[in-house]
Formats: structure tokens, C-alpha cells, sequence
């Protein structure tokens, strides 16, 4: 049903001035960055950004699949009604001044939907930044400044924000880490199209293996829960419900005022949908990436190998105060001769594995094979650390090599001091889902883990022993 | 006593060939870095580095203060005792093969101990990656790559570590954000100068206003309490104590051959000592800027400001679930009335006070000047994002100003794109503690709180309710 938002024959803008800085230009810019045909309309200007102008909406070509309106909420209802009418299916505008702003705001937002849907047209927003398919030809309508250089081809992650800012913030910080963007949609007030609409589409695009939510509150929970569930037993849903505790409740209000609702209601109807929830935006991509990147693991036993011993015995505290969600593997006595013969005679085999700072990069990628292929390592954790003088940068296909061909979860803790995150986005862009801290890849391996529960019997079931193998 | 090793008029590396990537070669190049004058000891080089090359040892000039030994672990005791006995008072054996491999190794380190103490020596290490104070003319023996260029100055964090690697590392990972660090010390297998010597120093030292410290065990855990606490009276102390679990504790026994100790005994310990304990070595090292760059607050009553309303709902959260350590702070009508006079008629003043993105950098700042001045804060967590159009890089010294003057915590959670890391580091470099995600932000700020109630009654006291003010 969303095809044709996510791939426009054509974009109209409405309201761009040719102004720097003004939201309509803005919307032109990234348009004409993603490279989609598009059309501007505005009654005095000729061009803009070099783009000729149509002076009335009534003029648009027809394969105007997508009308951005970039005009104040007092104005926007009438431009929005004519694209509909001109038969532009998707209407988006821009503009805040709505819902969120109180009872006045509310009314002029009815009957903008009303009227659009009348028409024949389906709104995104108000109150959004719009949305983004990154990489060659994709829609590129953010106003708001992302990053399109480091986001540059289209990955496998859906995310779709309810807040703007968090989404591009959150992204900004996921890209430099390396991130595969299927697409990004800011909900705004998703006054028409709303969560579960943007869960199903992406539930049944093939391009999707994974979906990230952030939500201050659902339009219709019920059929929320739905939706996310069906799409759940797919692929993995992941959602940061903001506004969970009573102040943060308040914060919802006073930010869209929505009702946030109830978190221990949401929280349990999260668990029996097979939804996961997180609880930060780091989280949230975090998790989504690593979801979207490996496979499920039949299990918690979690194996660390590290070139560092220090990081073993601080992996070793974090999967052990895991809340059970992680435990260390018991490594059979085979796996440990095979990394013994691999390694050192005073490398430690036991888990974590630690084959000390003399260790090379062919010796950890053996290393890391031995580890995958014991039955009884669910998932391995691998620290990938260039200042040991026998690493070279070949560490990042041969993980890469072993990582991609394994039936089983491999996540990459990256760190290389000021070129920590390149090193990381350079795992991520070869399909590896690796981490610049030790916190953050122990947090995705465990929804990793929650994620492979989900399947592997009730919904709430719990593994009793911290340790196990 | 410990002034020498800190601040060597002269430095001498023994056993260094010149040869790239050889350990003394690589002690040679840092101290070169470094600035302080040095020696160098072959038996058949000339020069190393285009230092000239002294043949024996008791030909060192009478000024070295400190002595690098890159020889391996059966030769090194010679050498150590050597220079002990033409006069240098602090040696540091570099190579690994000690007690860390087992009952023969740790002969070799009693031997070497014991033979320095006699000629009159102390000993960093062995198996250490030596020590590092930034700056010019500091001293700088570390032959593994580390962050010279981001922390070139001076500041106020020393850190003692005894996994150089992890030392190493997380500096590396802290550094891309900013870091003021007085001095960075590897302590290795500590067969001689231990934790608590370099505590005392520390505390002592009056450039230095917070000490992180890695530890996965304890010399003498009596001494160190009483050296730390004594300490923590003074400036605070910040522990990682590795190996606090059961699988950590046995990962520390194949590291590094040392009993962990009892997690829990720690823990009650470090209480009474008011020593803070974090579980994370970003936790450590965050926590210890915020402690060095912030006053304590007076309570746990915290406001949080922002340009964007999702990033405020999801503080109300991360600041409600912090275990009672920090609590949203009600805000006087006098305080709210001023915030609104200072940003718009629909800006959110109730904590989380919501400038909206149509903020301006000098309303943030000016509503950041108010939110200090509200005897009802103890401490302000303010969002700084230079995605909105209204901000300019103003916004920097703008935030310092407030933050340096004020008598109370200022935290900055900075985010800007792939320009994130650099935005933190400008606020980090006028002595403003940034943070470049709302997790470490929050996690900082608990720190802080725990730190301001070692003052404020029984160390074990619990403030009471959730929400306050």
C-alpha cells in the first residue's frame, strides 16, 4: 500500500522559496541529492535550486506520486487538498502548529486528514521530518541535516521515529559506526498513516530484516500489537517506548500530548507479541543492526575471544551480569587443543579465549573458526583491536569471511583509539555487526539472544543456571 | 616518592635496538615525543633514533631517574640490578613471562624485586606498558600505539590501570571525546609499587582532581583501603574493579595468575571508603572526567534541557530509572516564568524544559543560566545539538561560561552527526564535561550524586522517594 510513498515516480514540493535555510529549499536540496524526478511549486519564483517552477498544484505532471508541503499550518490544508485532488496519493507536510500544540492545533489537523482523505490522498504528519530511502534514486526528503555521505547505500534497516530529532540524532550516531539504512520515516503526528501501517509495509518488503521503532505513543495499541506481532514472527520488530516510567510519561505529554500509556501493560504485551524493547536509542540501532546482520542464536552461551586479556575478564563480569540472558560457554576439550595448536602455549583457551598481545590477525580468524564451529558456542563475541603489533587491517575480511558463512551470531567489540569508528563501519559496510565499546556489543548480543527465545519455546520462558554448556 | 618517576630529570631505555616495532625502539620514540632528555644502552648499536648509544650501564650519566629495561624476562634482572646500583631509583621491566605464567615466572619476579629493593630501587611492573604524563616535556615510555595527539595537554585525570591494554584502549576510546589526563600508569604484574602507592601519590598530587583505577586485584587490600579512603577524603577515587563475577574472577586467574577477592566484600568496602565503584571501563573513565570537571552536587535533583522534545521524554526516563540516584528536579514558578520569558510562549518549561528546534543558542544558553540559578536544582544535564538552525558553534563557549561559574554540576550530552566526537572534545577542552550519548551523560551524572553523598551523612544513606523537590 506504501509502495509508491517509498518509490515516487515523482516529488512535489510545495512552498519552496529558493531560500537557504528555509524548509521548503531544504526539502529540494535532499530531494535532488537522492536523485528522484521532482517538480516545485510556488507562485512567484521561476526556479529553484535550478529546478523549474509550476505556479499552481493543479498543473503538476501526473506521476506526481508525492507532494511535500512546506507551508505553515494555517496554509498547508488547502495545498494539501489540491495535491490530493490533483491525484498525488501521498501528502506530507512539514509544518508543526498542530496536535501537538493543543485543542486549536488539534481541530486544524482533523480537518486537514479529513479533507485529504477525501480526496482520494493519505497524509504523513504533520509535524515531521519526512522520510528517507538512502542511496542511489532514493526519496530524500529530510530538511533537517543527516548523513547521507555515510549512510550511502541502501542497507536492511527500517527505522521509523515518532520524534524527528531523536531519529536523526540516533542515526548520526549509528552512521559513523557503520549503518545499513533500508529506510528512516519520522511519524510526526501520524495524524493518517501511523506505526502499524509503517510495521506492516516494511513487515512485507522483502529489502527489510529488520525493524526499529522509536514511539511515545501508539495511535491504536490493539492494533499495534497486531500488526507487530504478525510482522514479529518474520522478522524481529525492536522498539524504544519512551515515556515508559511517570516522569518520562510526562515529558510525552507535554512533547505531542499523547497519552504515552501504561508501561508494565505495554511491556508485557511487547513480551507475548515477540516484540523486543529496548531501553536508549544507542539500543535501539544497536540492536536492530545486530538483528538485521545475524542470525538468531539457538541459545545464550556466549564464547569471547580478545587479542587483550584485560577485555576478557571484563566480558566475562558483563555476560555474567547479563541477567542470565548471556552465560560463558563451556568449551569442548577439542575446541580448546584446536586453539591451543592455532595459537600459544600461554594463550588462554578457556572462555573468554585470550591469545595475548602476541597474537596475529591470521591467528585470530582461526581462532574465531574453531570457536563458531563448537556445538557448544551459541554466539561469539570477538575483540577486534589493531594496536597489538602483530594485527594488520586483513583482520576485518577474514572476520568478515568467517562471520558471514557462520550459522551462528558473530559480533565484532572494534577499537583502534581515534579510528574506532572507522574501523567499525569498515566491519559493518562488509556486513559484520561490530560495536566501538564493550557495553554496547554485550547489549546486542543479548537482544540478539532475546530475539532467538522467541522461537525456541513460550515467550516468557527464562534460562535458569547464570552459567551453563 | 614518587615524584622522580613522574617527573625523571633524565630517562635511560635499556635494550633498545633502533630495529621498527622492537619494544625499546618504541620506548626511544615516545620519550623522543615527550621531550624529557634520555639515554639509550646497547652493547653494539651506535645510535638508536639518533640518540647516541651508551655501551654499559654504569656509564649512564648520574641524573637518570628512571630506567626502561626492554629486555626479555630471563636477561632483565641483570640489567634492572644494574642500573639500581649505578643510582637510578626506578626501573621498569617491560616484557611479560613473570608471574603471569606461573610458579617459574613468579621466581624470576621475586628474584628481580627483591635484588632492585636491595641496591637501593623500586620497580614499576614487570610486564607493564610503562607510564605516560601528556603534555610537553612529559614523560612518555608507552611502546604501544596511544592517543599523543588528542590528549596533548595536561589535565586532571590520572589513571592507573593494571591491564596496559585496557588502559590503552579505553584512553583511545575516551580521548576521541575529549580527556584531561595528568597521567596514565600501566601497572603491570605490580611486584613492587602497587595501587595504593600511586593512590597515595595521587592524592597528594595537587594537578590532580579525580583517580580512575583497573584493577582485577589487590596487592594488599587492607593498605589500599586505608591509602584510598584516606584519599577519597580528599579528591574522588573511581574503581573498576574487574573480575567482580564468578566467571570474571576465574578470567582473572588465567590473565594474570592473581586472586580476584570476594566481589561482594569489595563492593561493602568500597562503600565505606567511599571509593566509587562502575561496572564498565567507559563508566570509568566518564566518570571520572565528570568528577574532575564537575563540583558535587548538593542532591540528586536533576533538570534536563533541550532543543528536542523526544530526547527530553527519553532523560525523564533514563533519569526516573536511575535507581533513586538522580531524580527530576521540580522547578520553582519563578524559574519557569523566566525560561518562558527566555524562549517561546509554547516551549515546555516543567522538567524537561523543551526549547523546541526553534531554539537559538543563546536561549539555550540564557535558559541554562536559569536553570542554575533554581535553588531546586542540584545539577543540569543540557542537550547540546547544533542541528537545529538556530544554533551556532556559539553554543560552546556559551555552555562553558554558565558551567564554569556555576557552584553546580553542568553535563553536556553533545551530539551532532559524524561530528559528534569532535563537538564533545571543544566542550571537553574549555573544561566542560560533554558526553556524546544520553547513556554515558546519565550514567555520569549517577556517578556525581554517589560522590556528592559520600559528604552529605552515612555513606550508605538512600534518599527516599523516586521523584522529589
Amino acid at each position: 500500500m506504501l509502495e509508491r510513498l517509498f518509490e515516487p515516480r515523482r516529488v512535489a514540493v510545495i512552498g519552496a522559496s529558493g531560500r537557504p535555510g528555509q524548509v521548503g529549499t531544504e526539502v529540494v536540496r535532499s530531494l535532488l541529492a537522492g536523485g528522484r524526478p521532482i517538480s516545485v511549486v510556488h507562485p512567484r519564483e521561476k526556479t529553484v535550486l535550478g529546478v523549474g517552477v509550476t505556479e499552481n498544484i493543479e498543473d503538476l505532471p501526473g506521476d506526481v506520486d508525492l507532494a511535500v508541503v512546506a507551508l505553515s499550518a494555517g496554509t498547508a490544508e488547502e495545498a494539501c487538498v489540491r495535491a490530493a485532488r490533483r491525484g498525488v496519493p501521498f501528502i506530507v507536510p512539514v509544518a508543526g502548529g498542530f496536535s501537538e500544540t493543543g485543542e486549536t492545533g488539534r481541530a486544524l489537523e482533523r480537518s486537514l486528514v479529513n479533507a485529504v482523505r477525501a480526496a482520494g490522498g493519505r497524509v504523513l504528519g504533520p509535524n515531521t521530518v519526512g522520510l528517507w530511502v538512502p542511496g542511489r534514486g532514493g526519496v530524500d526528503t529530510l530538511f533537517v541535516q543527516h548523513e547521507r555521505e555515510l549512510i550511502s547505500h541502501r542497507g536492511c534497516v527500517a527505522f521509523v521515529s515518532q520524534s524527528g530529532s531523536v531519529g536523526v540524532e540516533a542515526l548520526g550516531a549509528a552512521a559513523v559506526t557503520g549503518y545499513g539504512l533500508r529506510a528512516f520515516v519520522s511519524l510526526g503526528n501520524k495524524a493518517d498513516l501511523d506505526e502499524s501501517d509503517f510495521v506492516a509495509h516494511f513487515g512485507d518488503d522483502p529489502g527489510c530484516r529488520g525493524i526499529a521503532l522509536y514511539l511515545e505513543s501508539f495511535r491504536d495499541g490493539r492494533r499495534f500489537l497486531d500488526v507487530a506481532g504478525a510482522v514479529s514472527r518474520k522478522k524481529p520488530v525492536v522498539i524504544l517506548k519512551a515515556g515508559a516510567t511517570r516522569a518520562g510519561a510526562g515529558a510525552v505529554a507535554s512533547h505531542t500530548g499523547a497519552l504515552s500509556g501504561s508501561p508494565l501493560v505495554a511491556e508485557g504485551a511487547f513480551r507475548q507479541a515477540r516484540i523486543l524493547s529496548v531501553d536508549g536509542d544507542e539500543a535501539l540501532l544497536d540492536g536492530a543492526k545486530a538483528l538485521a546482520l545475524c542470525p538468531a542464536p539457538a541459545g545464550p552461551r556466549a564464547a569471547f575471544l580478545t587479542p587483550a586479556g584485560g577485555y576478557g575478564v571484563l566480558a566475562a563480569d558483563a555476560i555474567e551480569s547479563s541477567e542470565g540472558e548471556l552465560c560463558l560457554a563451556r568449551l569442548s576439550e577439542d575446541c580448546r587443543r584446536r586453539l591451543r595448536e592455532a595459537s600459544f602455549p600461554y594463550a588462554a583457551v578457556n572462555n573468554p579465549v585470550d591469545l595475548t598481545a602476541s597474537a596475529t590477525s591470521a591467528m585470530m580468524v582461526e581462532a574465531l573458526r574453531i570457536l563458531v564451529a563448537d556445538p557448544g558456542v551459541d554466539l561469539v563475541l570477538c575483540a577486534a583491536f589493531l594496536a597489538p603489533p602483530g594485527m594488520s587491517p586483513d583482520l576485518v575480511p577474514g572476520i568478515a569471511e568467517v562471520a558471514r558463512s557462520a550459522k551462528k551470531p558473530v559480533l565484532v567489540l572494534a577499537m583502534f583509539g581515534h579510528e574506532t569508528q572507522a574501523l567499525c563501519k569498515r566491519f559493518t559496510d562488509v556486513g559484520v555487526a561490530a560495536f566501538p565499546s564493550l557495553a554496547r556489543a554485550v547489549c546486542a548480543a543479548r537482544l540478539l539472544v532475546r530475539r532467538g527465545k522467541c522461537f525456541s519455546g513460550p515467550a516468557d520462558i527464562k534460562y535458569g543456571a547464570p552459567e551453563c554448556g
